[in-house]
């Protein structure tokens, strides 16, 4: 193939840092992906949807010489649970495939997280590379190695670290993408803006229109700056000990009302933008953004065809239930990503317990 | 408390790195356990036949401001699978525990392979320690950082390499310990001879009566040398990449025998000891032992009330189907460890298939 990819960045990572391809056509480049297979057995983890999409044209692009199998889950985050990561052991050990197996996660974040945390606890830790096909997966969950699943209980409250060998991120895939998912995604790109980059945050605004109608220039410029901003972060802080918390901006609500709803009605990129906003809002009650700020989150929300208001059905207590089981939590203390300017996110304790109370309860709701 | 540990080591793992107290009366010590927690929140593991003689001791020494829990689960190797490790994820997270709570192990190895894989996924990482109480997990598995469950089709085949943050070896414990335990365990010590140290075997066939006669200071000794062996390796070679694969000494066949009868039906220690006889035997086969020295090792492995036979309802290809699914394995290719001299094993794929297949053939059988 002569498909040179468009842009290259390197997660460093020491011994684990990894590659992360950025272009059109990039999933026909199986040679970019053989050169970091542990062994000549390979498991590609897919689902219903992509499948057949890609999954041929990925096979045929890995050429001779490998014993590869396949797994098709079903499509959605309702799918994210223990029982998708036995189905996935249970196919491995099928085959016979030992710890020098390879798997590749082609699909979205629930695909590439589920995949990873397979790997990470097959035989005690077995090679995986992620091809993501969502916007979403692309610009966060396929970087900086977070795997895990949902607990009835919580989201990602079972996962491992476990970094990839190879990101292949195929931009073309995206024209399949559904605008929903498009907008999910586009939240993310967003929150890096919002926390990290005031400059990125101003070309995004500039660009939101041409980027929500896939302008291929513009969206792969969008995936690069944000993978950037991504694979800086966690090269920082691989195990979220102190700055990489910060990523998860919008998450602590958003998280809530993933929970709360049930897994699947929302997505996670949709719960993530109103859960942005709202980090936006207490973050004016505190006195660090300006009305003028929040109205800016909320200009750009929207142009992304996110979400603002919550679910109609949504109390206080609700979220605070959910909330309280926030992984950054320490010893049942709330902690919580907020702005203190736009482009510059810190993580705090401080809240008030009773103007958190009285911002969620104030907060707009709707019906989807 | 006045009780000084009588031991200490150290495993070097660099910000990893961790201590291993070894002395009488330890379980007593909750101070030497206080300073390696990472919050407050505590969840101690057990199961039904350890919780009656060591929890309440266990729980008094930690003290006062603590949010203890407990998971007391059924006792033996069957109980070692996914379900069990649901189990314990459902206590957290009905506790509401984040990441910053701290797991005890205190039982066996199949508590402590079982508690750190929940401990390594549970948040995508949660603190835990090492209390065992068997000698078998006091020389080998609670030292390491080899978590995991079984498989229907194989043993520990999934799991994760996760480190305690401390291991605090009570060798009054070992008073409890029924005899067959007890052999089970000296299985590994004896391992730790035959791979590493000539003088230690040596030692051992002097002691082994006086030990299998629950000789604490002799005892002391025992553990103390097999753990610094172990830490040494470990320290050498943490995910098995290289020189850890030697402490799979008879582990290659002991893992068919085990998985072929059902887990639970040989114990771990016993299926290892019959494995590394088969190792030596093997080895003599390849012209690296003479007759004599696989006498040695037979008649310590009869000394410390081994079993030497295999079951007698174990064809060859019983062993070599589920030795072929070995974690050591690589694109199909069957790795053991054999014995190069007494003291010294090696790594190989050289054993020819036919030879191997004719000492299994007439390796002699019994029943139980």
């Amino acid at each position: 193939m002569s498909l040179a990819p468009a842009h290259r960045l390197d997660v460093a990572l020491g011994e684990r840092s990894y590659p992360i391809h950025i272009g059109p056509g990039l999933t026909a480049r199986g040679d970019l992906i053989r050169e970091h297979l542990a062994g000549r057995q390979v498991m590609i983890v897919t689902n219903t949807v992509v499948a057949p999409l890609y999954l041929d044209a990925l096979k045929a692009s890995l050429g001779e010489g490998l014993d590869i199998r396949e797994v098709i889950l079903d499509d959605g985050e309702q799918t994210k649970h223990m029982a998708s990561i036995g189905l996935i052991w249970d196919a491995l050990l099928e085959a016979g495939f030992n710890r020098r197996c390879t798997l590749i996660a082609l699909g979205g974040g629930v695909i590439g997280d589920m995949t990873g945390f397979a790997a990470a606890c097959y035989q005690r830790g077995a090679a995986f590379i992620q091809v993501p096909t969502t916007l979403l997966s692309q610009v966060d969950s396929s970087v900086g190695g977070k795997t895990g699943v949902n607990h009835p209980r919580g989201k990602n409250m079972l996962g491992a670290f476990w970094q990839p060998r190879l990101v292949l991120i195929d931009t073309a895939s995206l024209k399949t993408l559904p605008q929903r998912e498009l907008s999910a995604g586009m939240a993310e790109v967003i929150k890096y803006g919002l926390l990290w980059d005031e400059s990125f945050l101003s070309w995004l605004e500039d660009n939101m229109t041409a980027l929500m109608a896939l302008d291929e220039t513009l969206l792969g410029e969008a995936i690069r700056r944000s993978c950037a901003i991504k694979a800086d972060v966690v090269a920082q802080d691989e195990t979220e000990q102190g700055v990489r918390a910060l990523l998860n901006l919008g998450h602590t609500f958003g998280h809530a009302i993933e929970t709360d709803q049930g897994y699947g009605v929302w997505l996670h990129g949709e719960a993530v933008g109103t859960g942005m906003l709202m980090a936006a809002e207490l973050s004016a009650r505190m006195g660090w953004l300006s009305s003028a700020d929040v109205e800016r989150v909320s200009h750009i929300i929207a142009k992304a065809g996110l979400p603002l208001a919550a679910p109609e059905d949504m109390g206080v207590e609700d979220f605070l239930k959910h909330m309280q089981l926030d992984k950054k939590n320490v010893d049942g203390r709330l902690r919580l990503i907020l702005l203190e300017r736009i482009g510059r996110a810190v993580i705090t304790e401080e809240a008030p317990a009773g103007v958190l109370a009285d911002m969620l309860e104030h907060w707009p709701r709707s019906s989807r």
